[in-house]
């Protein structure tokens, strides 16, 4: 495994593997000396064309817990780049010889191109509404840390599944490990022939009762209004999540940022069957596991070691 | 000592011990190695919701040379958040397990909720107009440093006390130092009732002479016009400090950023009396202190070491 | 040296020892670990007035990969500061006792008046249209590491001369290194006494055959419609550098980013002959040598050894 661009290059195996190595990651956070040299020296590049200071901040904590050196190189939103000028920033960047470089873009497919244009590692951090795969794990990593296994749930996502790179790539790593994923939301946002991921697809939450785990995706604002929904107010009436909703017994998750009152009601978000906090702190150790699943992994039990470094020959 | 939100809640020799150990860290300031690794692997986060890279670099400065690892996590100042969103942060950044945060908000009494909301140590950095400790506590420290002690000086705060939470915070630790201390300002920006805090109060610079400390305000930009002061000129005119007014024996101080000929006339800033540079190598050392107070402050004595930690045991 | 503010300070020799430097520190971008200590524990300031992703993040790896501390001190563009601020800015920075400031800012002089300030060792990473000496010096190498040696070949500056810093610090650079430097652009972009500097004049490219050595600066947005050239159509017409009008034989440089098929085609941009990545490249090496040179060059052979500081005795 050389980049991490899209969860269908993943095969449940190498989820698991992935989730192990995090798991045994977890423990570093607990400790007082919050650091270990697994990846001392590498560099890593944050590439973000799109404003996100959690997923950003995620991958930046991840890294230099690692002791991997992080730059990070941010785009501003408003001049959204065209190919070629992507190509020559990915060029520009390759010649600092980054171990890997994360990237995060506004235009589907462009973790692709820039894993074509490097020598370095890629991983997607999210490319337009394609996919978000990191998000995904850490979403199986939290659900399996709660519930042991996925096999045989019943998971629903609900709400813009449309333009929801979170939804795209949840669906295939729930499917894959084991679960029956059903999306749920107003006709113009679910896209026409999502079943061929291998969900359900409901239009309202009638059935809700039916999940052991409702994925709750974030409204964008930009939707908010507009011909999508007729109104917030509207919306938060047929799909919001509350406590009138959902049974104790179900688990909730949300990829943050939330929008309190909307997609859900400020009592389940602070209610123990919400994980949000738990998806956040699973973000930190999974991007680990997936940052020395790329460059150490085929030395998988003998980690690198840090012995320092002399100095060069200096003329 | 578990946050450090207000100048409030020290005593004399709170205060004593934490400078103590700034003056103990001054001398890493002139090695040729300006690092220690007491903090190592310790995680902070500067969670700023107001620009200012100078608050912000300091706090970061201090506790990249005590070896601990800093996330930035800056805001747009234009989204002034809501307390609702505010949780929702601190909830997200709580995720990453923080052992300090670093906040500076616009709002009177944000620094408190976070240190409510997280199981991190909190430092206020500036909350609204109400108080900004660590400027306290390193403007005694270069007080101290200067002047052995405050015990009996008569110190001369002068310029916008009204919506000035340095103003606040030094009143505060003056005067528990032992110092007299005088505000002085148009009545437009002297709050009614200041005198609760242990402070005279007076509204010309006519008994100037009577200060051994001067300590000049920053006048708002967003006040500098406006129905608080009638123009900039006759602010200056009134409150301006400069070589007439001022006498080789006082001291003068300001919190920076100085606006040249506005509340200080250039000739003052640089002359051997200001003692604005040092104040600012003040804030690195005593922000250390802090630091080091609230995350390693029960093993005084016996600093935690940065004997390298092994790589976790990996599937 | 103290500071690098203008290649007039350098001798042949002195460029020459620096890019020998960097060429040893070339091989630790190979390496696993790519990181050295020779210069922990140091502390580094980037100081931008401008927006410059790319000389800001260059100058921070190759800081970073000497294993010294970066603190980013950038201001908003907008705010295009007076003298005097940058007076108290630097008087700022310099109670950080910093042991070096990169400093970009857009007016001519500047950073000669940080290093004045300063007790910091200066570095210019670009002051207006003055002078920017390690893109100079980076460039110096990418033709060493090419063709060995610059005696005697033809280098031929084409574009923009007038406004660029990067043209006038090029012409003394390669001067300097034994090259026949012309420059080439219409009347309105070549600076009226530029022949001052040891560089012949051309306003064709009638005769490029004669160039061993092709740098083409960089069209600035704000010039392209104007007053300068009549329009971008024209300028593309009379001076782009394309596959039409290079011999294979000749090298081609840039000083990036590219604005493509403006003073570049898409061509000659990817084909071997142009050395864009390679300067990227160099970049880090080159800064790295010019950080290591005014920061341990006294002790050139004995690089500075990293071992782990104790703790201060505490309080």
């Amino acid at each position: 495994m050389r980049h991490l661009i899209s969860m269908e290059q993943l095969e449940r195996r190498d989820i698991e593997r992935i989730l192990d190595r995090a798991r045994s990651f977890a423990e570093v956070s607990e400790r007082e000396i919050k650091k270990v040299p697994a990846l001392r020296g590498r560099r890593v590049i944050n590439l973000f064309y799109e404003a996100s200071t959690r997923t950003r901040s995620s991958f930046e904590l991840a890294a230099k817990t690692l002791s991997a050196e992080v730059i990070n190189f941010a785009s501003s939103g408003s001049s959204v780049e065209k190919g070629e000028s992507l190509k020559d920033t990915v060029q520009t960047l390759s010649a600092y010889r980054p171990d890997l470089i994360v990237v995060r873009t506004p235009n589907v497919g462009a973790a692709d191109l820039v894993a074509r244009w490097s020598t370095a590692a890629v991983v997607n951090a999210g490319d337009g509404k394609h996919e978000h795969p990191t998000q995904a794990l850490l979403d199986v990593y939290t659900l399996r840390e709660r519930l042991r296994s996925l096999d045989g749930l019943s998971i629903w996502v609900v709400g813009d599944v449309m333009h929801s790179r979170v939804a795209r790539s949840n669906i295939m790593a729930f499917s894959k490990m084991g679960a029956r994923v059903t999306v749920c939301g107003p006709p113009t946002l679910i896209p026409r022939g999502v079943e061929a991921l291998g969900c359900a697809v409901e239009h309202t939450l009638d059935r809700l009762a039916d999940a052991d785990v409702v994925y709750a995706l974030r409204m964008q604002h930009e939707r908010m209004t507009g011909s999508f929904v007729p109104s917030l107010r509207e919306y938060a009436a047929c799909y919001q999540l509350n406590g009138q909703r959902l049974s104790p017994r179900q688990v909730l998750m949300h990829p943050g940022p939330v929008n309190r009152g909307v997609e859900l009601s400020a009592d389940v978000i602070e209610s123990p069957q919400a994980l949000i906090g738990q998806q956040v702190a699973a973000g930190v150790v999974v991007r680990m596991a997936v940052l020395y699943e790329l460059l150490a992994g085929r030395d998988v039990g003998t980690p690198r070691t840090s012995s320092p470094t002399p100095a060069p020959q200096l003329a």
